[in-house]
Formats: structure tokens, sequence, C-alpha cells
């Protein structure tokens, strides 16, 4: 085989093989392929796309490329859930408890954050204490004992993944559904879940734009999964808007613990309910109605609350912080944001929202950068809500006056406050994907 | 100005500026742009296409990215000719005396053969003694005292093309019109004539296959080569099936000769004296039938003949062969290949017969190949002719009688005869394509 005629043949449209592309990937990873070949074969796979079955061959490939994690040692339905990032995204804290909860597992490897969007390993690193490097056995161990937890990512997980994502990063071929779908997959299947619930976030803190595309992702990845022998599902979610209150690490683990408390924002809750029942429900415990029940038991039983504490002490985290979240560490400085007229709020730009969260030293610019756990913002008024001069729009925090003055002005260039607009929420989940096909919500 | 966002430009279907192109080839060039950059760039162009103003920057800054020859120390009207190669295509050895001894100069640099098609340096060099690396000034001064020197390219001419054709070579991306264009015109700018005739070969020996991308491609160079301010035109013509008789370098020779005495084939003849009277009329040598009648003039009054001793003389070879081309030396071994049935010769495919003069030793494989200068095919019968049992289809010219074994095999399989099929002779010429537009012939 020669990766030449690979890339005329996806150049002109033609079908690959499973063997074609199974070649293909391990002679990359071996580097006996050229990066100028691979990048001109993945510029023609953004222009021709890939069939369901060259599809299923890369991520299988991707994921077979390092180690297939094997939670056979774990015992009963393990689950995992993917979100494909957002501004504000603190469900995985959320959803993991309450799954658990009802009696599926959860050994769930997570990433950290990059740029506009938070990562969970860093959420749950604001926890003093907490520790989120885990060897294997010890990770099976506290799976089996408190049925959660979540760790960062250990081993050698599709290194082709990691391989092909530096390329696409710097010749513009980051955008492409198939190779996105191909990315996210062949992580998750590696890391040896049963049951996979995708979050596929919309909107303008999303990568993904557009309702449409986001639905075409989902049912890629879907498929992959299906193919793959995974139970799986997507819901379609809102990201014009950040999800809940909170951005910023320490300030999300508190709003989580508000929602297992039952007192969280409802848009926050509403979601995370929904896909921990989606959860349930692709690990057979239920109907889909059945699942929500036991979601909402979970909660007001405060059972999700204590598998939280669970995992916090078993990964040597502080307790206090959970059981009263008062006790976390508070930013240096805060600061309020007043309106300057009055309106309604016809649009938060979710994405600019995220940047001024790393200005306020909330996030990581390069995967150098330290991180203060304690930064952030409160968002008090979201779209569709009326404001009057001199209404608190959010609240920032950081560690420096110099950081808010800066993380003030980009808050402020996010919010569009229309005088005209009528007050109108906004849908929170769009969509489910199933192998079944599209349900629109 | 960074290379990601001219990938990304394109890539979405965006207009790169002038300063923009100037920026990417020289970077390229100076090693600062990696090739897996530069081939998802060229895959884009692929996909996307170029826009005349693009490709016009794209073609200067290639042929400013090495040595831009400068003819002034010539005196009068500089013409040259480009064709995109074919099969037996000895046109410039015909040509090239023609126009000399109608008062245009050439100052012509050529190429050697590669693979199926052969070059016209190669074919010089079959003439005993003929020197075709001549020093810039010597080269001058035959143009000055001859009017013609048809030399080796030297120097440093447009090396950004070599570059970018080297990386096309390997990733699929040699196919696309604007790089074509491209690549042809940047040399043929650097290489300094005032007029520029094109002959874009079509069919099956040629690398453009039809006749519309054909004039697409001419359509290309031509705006290219005016917007440079250069005169130039393109004719279409035909290369399903080999021009002439003969390929291999002293055959053809011989044939050129045939043509200037008056005696070559009608075919080679025909479309010759039309590319000739094209680049007198470029040379502002009268209306195109007035050049018509001075090309008939150059031949029947031998000048033609005349101005091809001259260079060779000037040049170093043994003007007896040109007197006396029963002088030139013959290869070892021929073989007359025999029709084994009866019919119509409907097809000839040129690609296959430019291999199997390749494998009687008349063309080179690699670039390392040695070529032999006597070796190659007579073709007795071409398409449209019929043909009984026991007739001539071709004579194999060789060194070896193993390589006129394998010759017979690949000059047989190039051969379609239909004993249902009718007599008819293929069009030599479909079109010319000036600034004004397209003439279909």
């Amino acid at each position: 085989m020669r990766m030449y005629d690979l890339i005329e043949k996806k150049k002109c449209g033609y079908e690959l093989s499973k063997e074609e592309i199974q070649w293909m990937i391990q002679e990359y990873v071996e580097g006996n392929i050229p990066d100028y070949q691979m990048s001109a074969f993945l510029m023609s796979v953004y222009f021709r796309g890939m069939t369901d079955e060259e599809l299923s061959a890369l991520t299988n490939a991707m994921a077979h490329s390092g180690d297939m994690v094997d939670l056979s040692a774990i015992q009963g339905i393990k689950a995992d859930k993917h979100s494909t990032g957002g501004v504000g995204d603190k469900t995985t804290l959320i959803i993991a408890p309450i799954v658990a909860a009802c009696g599926v597992k959860i050994a769930k490897m997570s990433g950290r954050g990059l740029g506009h969007t938070g990562g969970t390993i860093d959420k749950l690193e604001s926890i003093p204490g907490f520790r989120v490097a885990i060897p294997t056995e010890e990770f099976f161990d506290i799976v089996n004992k408190a049925g959660i937890s979540v760790v960062g990512q250990s081993g050698n997980l599709a290194p082709a993944d990691k391989l092909l994502y530096a390329l696409r990063d710097v010749t513009a071929t980051v955008d492409s559904i198939p190779l996105i779908a191909a990315s996210i997959m062949s992580k998750k299947l590696a890391a040896g879940s049963d049951c996979i619930l995708l979050d596929v976030k919309t909107g303008s803190g999303a990568f993904m734009k557009s309702i449409e595309d986001s639905i075409t992702l989902a049912q890629k990845m879907v498929h992959i999964g299906a193919s793959a022998g995974r139970k799986i599902a997507a819901l379609i979610t809102n990201m014009d808007i950040p999800l809940g209150n909170a951005i910023g690490n320490s300030l999300e683990v508190i709003e989580a613990v508000d929602v297992l408390n039952g007192n969280g924002p409802e848009d926050l809750t509403q979601v995370s309910c929904e896909l921990a029942a989606n959860m349930l429900y692709l690990a057979d415990k239920g109907t889909l109605e059945e699942c929500r029940s036991k979601v909402k038991e979970a909660i007001s039983s405060k059972a999700a609350l204590e598998k939280l504490k669970d995992m916090v002490k078993a990964q040597g985290g502080d307790v206090s912080v959970i059981e009263d979240t008062g006790k976390f560490e508070r930013a240096e400085y805060f600061y309020d944001v007043i309106a300057q007229g009055s309106g309604v709020i016809s649009h938060i730009n979710a994405e600019e929202i995220g940047v001024a969260s790393v200005a306020l030293g909330a996030g990581r610019e390069t995967k150098e950068s330290t991180i203060d756990y304690h930064a952030g913002i409160l968002l008090r008024k979201k779209t569709g809500d009326s404001v009057k001069a001199g209404d608190v729009l959010g609240t920032l925090y950081s560690s420096s006056f110099e950081m808010i003055e800066t993380g003030e002005k980009l808050f402020r260039a996010a919010y569009t406050i229309d005088p005209e607009a009528k007050q109108e929420k906004a849908a929170l989940i769009f969509a489910r994907v199933t192998e079944e096909g599209i349900e629109r919500l």
C-alpha cells in the first residue's frame, strides 16, 4: 500500500477500505508516513467527508493505536459521559454522583481545560487535597467500593489521536465533522465503558455553532459507538449561554453541590437531570420516564450528594468544603459589574464569557499556564432577563485588580442589552440522537 | 501573516491577496513554511481553485523566486513555445527553424524527457557532437548570429516551482488545473521571451484527457501570460494518437528533417505548420493567413532546413546527418510487428506507445536512466487505417532482443483493431485560445 494512492482515492471521492485505513493509522503512528501526506489526506477528508464504514474503521484504528482500558475488574455496568466542551459546563460533577447513586458504575477519565472551556479535572482539584493521579488498581478499587471515581487521563490512550490532532491544529483541518467524531470516539472507545452518553453542545460557546451540525456530529458518533458494540446516545444541548451561573473551578464545584442539594440554578439542574436520566436509560435502569424519577429521588434523598462525598473522601479530598461550601477559600478580589442601560438581555456570547474567565485567572491560555482555582465569574443576569441601569450583571473574582479590569471589559462586551427585545427563554435541550433516529425536543 | 490563516481562507473559498501569495511563496522557498502546511494549502486549491488574480500572483511569485532570464542582449522579437508533453512530439525541432527562418528569434531552453514522453534536449543530443550545455553569452551569441538556439535549462529558474512540484508529486495534488498553469507559466515567464505559444495536448497520450479541461488550462495560462505583458496564445492539439510516425530520439530528428524537406507525415506537418504560423502571428509577422504562407515558403525554399543546420553547426553537431539522415547510426535490432487480424484501427493508446518506446530503451524510467538514442518505434499504421492480417503495424528498434520482446507486447496492447469500425480520421487541432476568446476548429 502507498499513502499516495490513499490520498488520491479520498481526493477523488472513493471509499477507503478498512484495511487501508488501519494500515494508514499504524504507519502514521510509527512515523512511516510523513506529515505532508497526512495533512493532504486530512484536507481531502474535509472536502469529501467519510462514509460510516470509513469512519468506524478510522476511529477503531485510532482507539487501538494505544492502550485499550480494560474495566472488567469493575463489577456491573460502567457508564461514561462526554461533553464536547462548553463554558461553565460542570455537569459531570452532578451527573456522575447521581448515576452512581442509582447503581451504575462511573469509572471516568477526564481532561484538563484549555482556552475558553474548563476541564472537570481542574474543577475537582479546587477541592483541597483531591487527588486526580490515581494508579489503575486503586482507581478500580475506588469504583468497586464507592461506585464512582473521576481521574485524570493516564496511560497511552489513542496516541494516533494526539498526533492527528496536533497536525490538524496547524493545517486548518480541525473543523471537519468526521474528524471531530473520530477524535472524540477513539478516546471514548479506548476508555472502556459499556454505556456512553454524549452531550453535544451547540451555540456561541461551543465548537459546533449550529444545531444541524451538532446533530450530524452526534449521529456520526452514535453510529461509531453502536458499531463498536457500545450502548450510546447523544443529547444536543444549548451552549449559546453558559450553563448555570458559575464559571471558574471552585465556583462551579459550589454550584454543582447546590444542584445536588436541590437548590441549584434551574437550567443547570434540568440539563443535568436529563443527561443523568439518559445515562441510566442506556444502562437499562428502566424506561426514560422511570429513569427521570430515579434521578429526582437521588437528589431529594441526598443519595447523590453522598456519592460525591464518598468519591472526594476516597480520592483524599477535604469533604468539609462539600458539606459546607462556605468553607471554600475565596478569591482576594471580587467586583460587581453594573448595567449601564436598561432593556432585555438579548444575547450573551458564551465563548467571550469563557475568555473573560480565563483573563481573571480561572483557565489556561497555554498548556503551561497555572490556574487560580478560586477565580471566575458568577452571572447574575442571563439571556432573556430584563435589567435596569444599576443592576448587577455579574460578579468577577480574581487574585489581582488588573485582571478584574481586563475581565470587566471582556465580560461587558459579551452582553447585548436591547431596550426593544422581548423577554424570552431559550430552549435548553434541542434533540436526542440514538441509533433509532433523531428526536427533536 | 500566518500560513494557518491562508490555508483556512483558501479552504473556506475566500480569495487570497497578492501580498499573501507573495509572502507564502517567499517563506516557503526560504524553508519557513513546513511542507505539511503547504500540502494542506495545495489540496485546498485542488478543491477550491484559484481566481485569475490569485493565479497571476502565484505564477509571478514563483517566476520571481529565482533568476529571471534577461534576453535583451538579443536583438528583435524572441518567441518561445511550450508543449504540455506528448508521445512523439518533435514539433520544436520543426517549428523553431521555421520561425527563425521567418525572422523571429528563438532562444529556447528545453527539458529532458521522463516517463512516457520524450524531451527535445534528448532528441537533439542524438545528433553526434551536439552540445546542449551552452554558457549564456555563447547562447545569446548563437541566437544573434543564427537566429536560433535550443539549449538545456541552466541557472536557477523558478525554484519555487521545483519545490512545489516535488511536494505535489507525493501528495496527489498534481492534477489541479491552476497549479499546472502556474507551474508551466512560472518557468515560461522566467525564461524571458516576448511571445509564448502554448501547445496544449489533449487525449490518451497527454496529461489532459479531455478537450474541455485542455481549454480551461489554456485559458488560465493565456491569461497569466497576457497579465504579465507577454504576447500569448494556445492551440489545443490531438494527442490521442502519437504525432507523426516516429517515437524515439534520432528517429524523431529524422522525421523532423523529413517535414522540413517537405516530405514528412501529413499530421505532423499540418500541426507543426499551424503552430509555427501562430508563433509568427504573435510576433506581428502579418495576418494568420499571411503567416501560414510564410511558413509554407520557409519549408519549400528549404530556408527552415538551413536554419536547423545553422543551429546544429553552431552547437557543435554533425550537420552531415541532417543533410543525409541515412547517416544516422541505426539500432542493432529492428522488428516488424505484424497484424494478427483484419479491420480498422479504432484506437491507439498514445501513452502505452510511449511506455513501449521506453521499454525499447528510447526513454527514461527514472531520472538516472540512460537513453539509447537510436531505439524507438516507427508506426506503419495509425488510427483510422484499415489493416489486413499480415500487414506491418509498426517497426520496433532496440539494442537488445529482450527489449524488443517486451516492447512488442506493450505495442500490441496499445492497438485496438475493430473488424466493424469505420475508417475515420480524427481532428488534429481542436481549438485556438487567445485573450479574446476560444475559437473552436
